[in-house]
């Protein structure tokens, strides 16, 4: 497989897009970005979601190898869920996506925190 | 809305998710990327999807703007689909994709034309 070779299928791509595109899993894989999250914690980050769904999607990922569960004896005990470095390596793909959603999917009056200045480049100052 | 701030919901990021990750979208998009393309060039790219579908997918990501539909007076004629700006600026998420599943998903003995001479790496040489 080469990198650059569009023209053909890829059934890698296929599958990656199909795993980190599947319903609320991209969401989810953003919120563990910045660190390992517990079960209610992930769920209060995405309001729409029921834990029956958020259940089923933590176990597909952690069955890709993308995330990790983990069991702290506390009492209760508690659960969280942690990226592995192949979760870990779709950053920067998260990233980028961020980045186009602020672009180009973020109403114009929430545009407004560009890191390049671009503030003013809107304003027609140089 | 803050670029780094994952702690909470991004309702912009979750709809470009799901704008991305549809079924066959994504590769939609990635056939795409090296220019205008006719929907039989399209349809020969993935042969895994009917032409109903591949219809359907196209319509979508025009009506979200990101592909335009181009009709050549020809004899007969022909359509060909193009990214609009808004689609080529997803090219670093298709990009970043790609090499995640180049590197996690692809089967090692297809991992060979890796940029940074892991060849070397993997034989043991330095």
């Amino acid at each position: 497989m080469e990198l650059s070779a569009r023209d053909s299928f890829c059934p890698h791509f296929q599958k990656a897009i199909e795993l980190v595109g599947k319903r609320w899993s991209g969401t989810i894989l953003r919120a563990l970005m910045d660190g390992p999250r517990r079960f209610s914690e992930i769920a209060s980050h995405i309001p729409q979601i029921s834990d029956r769904s958020l259940s089923l999607r933590l176990k597909e990922l952690e069955a890709q190898e993308v995330i990790v569960r983990r069991v702290e004896p506390t009492q209760p005990v508690s659960v969280s869920y942690e990226l592995t470095a192949k979760g870990r390596d779709l950053e920067s793909v998260i990233t980028e996506l961020e980045r186009w959603a602020h672009e180009w999917v973020a109403p114009p009056e929430e545009r407004t925190e560009r890191p390049e200045g671009a503030i003013g480049a809107e304003l027609g100052i140089p």
